[in-house]
């Protein structure tokens, strides 16, 4: 889709489709426009060579601009920025209408000036519903290669943004590959390439973390979880859970607190930290370290006082121009999960929500793909700005790239349930092509709307895998003469 | 657990426990009971032999009773049956409370007196929320063998109840097998039989039907889906819709009556149907004929006025001492789902609800275990009673044995989300138990906590296939340096 200056076309994806066949012959059907994460591995005519990395499509608009100088403080300016009217008609909306939400930190468009290859994403209320997918290696699997595959993986099945959680060996590298690599922001936990450099958590100091931190932003990170929030006062208040403090982030926090008897350099330094976020134009991701891990510790003390830092630390950022985000919970009954949204709406002042998951009952490990995403469906409804995925592989292992494809399939789908809940325009569109090219047996047309074809088209191709059978009016679920939409159709 | 008798002894389950490893020595952790629908295929000493059938274990009962009393006849009398003790025992219930809800029709408890083999089990919105598997071969696959297998896989990973909806060969002789060798009551759509022997849809009889219940009565199918709600002022709001009639009951029935141009035979000798049923203490399952299709057609008149019908109907079958269930659709957008479950509850008088899903977008195919479990644990939450399991096949083809392994331990986490999220008493032990040992890293506790173990086991196993990783305080996800569970220990 082309936009107001010649460098400024905006990334999407048609579906065509099949005429639907009626007495009076063939009608044909417009094709499907939908939302594209990605870039250029969508399409079939890029050269891809990873060794030099994908096309720089920002980098004219980033030329044009000084450092120091952030979405946020244009927006505050009057200024609709090119990123700005990308996501504007990416998603359907006014570019004056996305300036005014960025202006007032409801929404976020996560773009350091030193990753020019990311598309313009927005994360926020009034914003289709986004997808993040965590990879990343740990010391005891994966490499360089891997990784690489995950990306390209991730963001083909439609990840919005995508974290690198590496804890491994080649930190430095892996980030560096999949930085030049993306068509999507890349998010960061800062503070656990600074561990590796440390060794130990009391060993951790404010000069090593800024270090690290300088580090990633110049190779081009989108966002930062920092775990800010954490502070000495609500460290005893998670001793009496069930599971203690999950985060990894949380978990060397506290460590640090305790082994020195003070308040994080993360908190004592966040306007620090500020300022170098805003010269790269770093979104902040407000990590949620003593979210729950488990039902019972769900919307406990801990939780809820770590929420009302990040809700002061919102506010000290916005005084910077840095965008945020706040990430939350984890594990939740659905009884709690439309409270937990409406604490965070109002502790931090509208700025968008992150949340992982939130699982609803903890007894599915292997499956907690599906129970976590069944609260994520429903909290995107009551407001989440962007879910984190979670893999059937979560509380077992590292996931592997058929899992990172079944993590993100599933939260596509929770996240577009959500944007059909809130009645977000179009957003049923999609919803009832697919409907109506099942009701008319159009299998092509059928299985290309899916969010993930290829598994359609295996399933189906199970028990009838014959071409003719594309045609066929019924599959094996009821066979050619129980079928209720054929009979329908004769009425 | 023992009852009040010696012939009534409850069928259960325990998970044992290893004990946790303190600075004083090991404290056991005392062993968890649960709810088992697997019958003698739970237990390892059982001797089975299929062309014998299993235990009939409500046979001396029966024996004690007249044909044509119902378990809410009994109940309006006052009297608590075994099957009621058992249920309150299975459920953690009063026996007198069970009772009452029967009596009043808000719960009901399938139990053919043909079908000695089942453990008696209800269906209400003060028990624990249900699953049902749907089974049975199509023209186009499957066997005997097969759906035997289906059958019993499904028991072993949790279906509470089985509907066999074959339409294809050996009808007669594949559910003979089926009922003698199933532990759950059995469900059946017995139009698809006859429409089997009738050959077209307009060729039904209310003759034909007739034969047709009574031969699967006498069989000891423990509830009928009939559709006797999709009258023929009905039908012309199904006309406008994006997919129609998507049940191949609604569109078989609709076909007649536009064929006869008149209204059905399941409406019209609703009255004689329930002599049918009330003399073998057969649960009607009301079925929703026009349910939609799709999220488009969610919630509209041909849906609302259907259910209706259905209302009026679960008082002529009160009338005759028949239990009830209503059937609930399918496709539905989470914003209307709680007004789904209400208005079923105010149109059927608390007659306990029995949804499929529903599916809350269309755009996963292959996905729809998923894109439906999200559905059903929300409208489990708000108080439907048993929800029908959905597999990836759905839309596709007919599932196999792992897909009906899939789809239960989907539905099964969905349901319990659903009894954590309404508080159900102790619903949420096994939970607490599981992330416990988790934190504790008992990690062969957190398989044989899990719902399904063997898929827990394996996905750790992938990485850290080790013996001596099963006492690693880490997993392959975070490794031992970043275990954010280990340094909260530590603290």
């Amino acid at each position: 889709m082309p936009g107001s200056r010649p460098d400024l076309r905006v990334a999407a994806r048609e579906i065509d489709l099949s005429p639907t066949e009626t007495a009076g012959g063939p009608r044909p059907n417009p094709p499907l426009q939908v939302y594209d994460t990605g870039g250029p591995y969508t399409d079939p005519d890029a050269a891809l060579d990873p060794a030099r990395g994908i096309t720089r499509v920002r980098a004219p608009w980033i030329a044009e601009r000084a450092a120091g100088t952030t979405q946020m403080g244009h927006a505050r300016a009057g200024v609709i920025t090119p990123e700005m009217e990308y996501v504007a008609l990416r998603e359907g909306l006014e570019p004056a209408f996305v300036r005014d939400e960025i202006a007032r930190g409801r929404a976020v468009i996560p773009a350091n000036r030193h990753h020019p290859e990311a598309e313009p994403m927005a994360i926020g209320r009034h914003c289709k519903v986004k997808v993040n997918a965590n990879i990343g290696n740990s010391p005891l699997s994966s490499g360089v290669p891997e990784e690489l595959e995950k990306l390209v993986h991730a963001v083909r099945w439609g990840a919005d943004t995508v974290m690198d959680l590496s804890t491994g060996e080649a930190i430095h590298e892996t980030r560096e590959w999949l930085l030049r690599n993306s068509p999507v922001p890349i998010g960061t936990v800062p503070i656990y390439q600074a561990l590796e450099k440390a060794g130990e958590p009391e060993d951790l100091s404010w000069p090593l973390f800024r270090e690290t931190l300088i580090e990633q932003a110049e190779q081009g990170v989108d966002y930062f979880t920092i775990h800010a929030g954490v502070r000495r006062e609500h460290i005893p208040l998670a001793r009496e859970r069930l599971t203690g403090i999950v985060s990894r982030g949380g978990s060397i926090v506290a460590k640090w607190c305790q082994a020195h008897q003070a308040e994080s350099f993360l908190y004592e330094r966040f306007d620090e930290i500020c300022e170098i976020l805003a010269h790269y134009d770093i979104t902040v991701s407000l990590g949620d370290g003593l979210r729950p891990g488990c039902v019972a510790d769900a919307s406990d003390a801990a939780q809820m006082g770590e929420l009302r830092t990040l809700g002061e630390l919102t506010e000290r950022a916005w005084a910077h121009g840095v965008q945020v985000i706040i990430e939350g919970p984890g594990h939740v009954p659905m009884d709690q999960i439309e409270a937990n949204m409406a604490a965070e709406r109002e502790a931090c002042h509208e700025a968008p929500f992150y949340t992982l998951g939130p699982i609803v009952t903890d007894i599915a490990p292997g499956y907690d793909h599906i129970t976590s995403a069944i609260g994520a469906a429903q909290i995107g409804w009551h407001g989440t700005a962007m879910l984190c995925y979670v893999t059937p592989k979560e509380h077992l292992g590292l996931p592997n790239a058929d899992d990172v494809r079944t993590g993100i399939v599933t939260y596509k789908a929770a996240a577009h349930a959500a944007d059909v809940a809130r009645g977000h325009p179009g957003a049923r569109a999609r919803d009832d092509a697919l409907s109506r090219a099942r009701y008319e047996f159009r299998w092509q047309d059928h299985f290309n709307l899916a969010l993930d074809p290829e598994r359609a088209r295996a399933y189906h191709d199970e028990t009838l895998p014959r071409e003719a059978h594309k045609e066929a009016a019924f599959c094996s679920m009821c066979g050619p003469r129980f079928c209720a939409m054929a009979i329908s159709q004769e009425l």
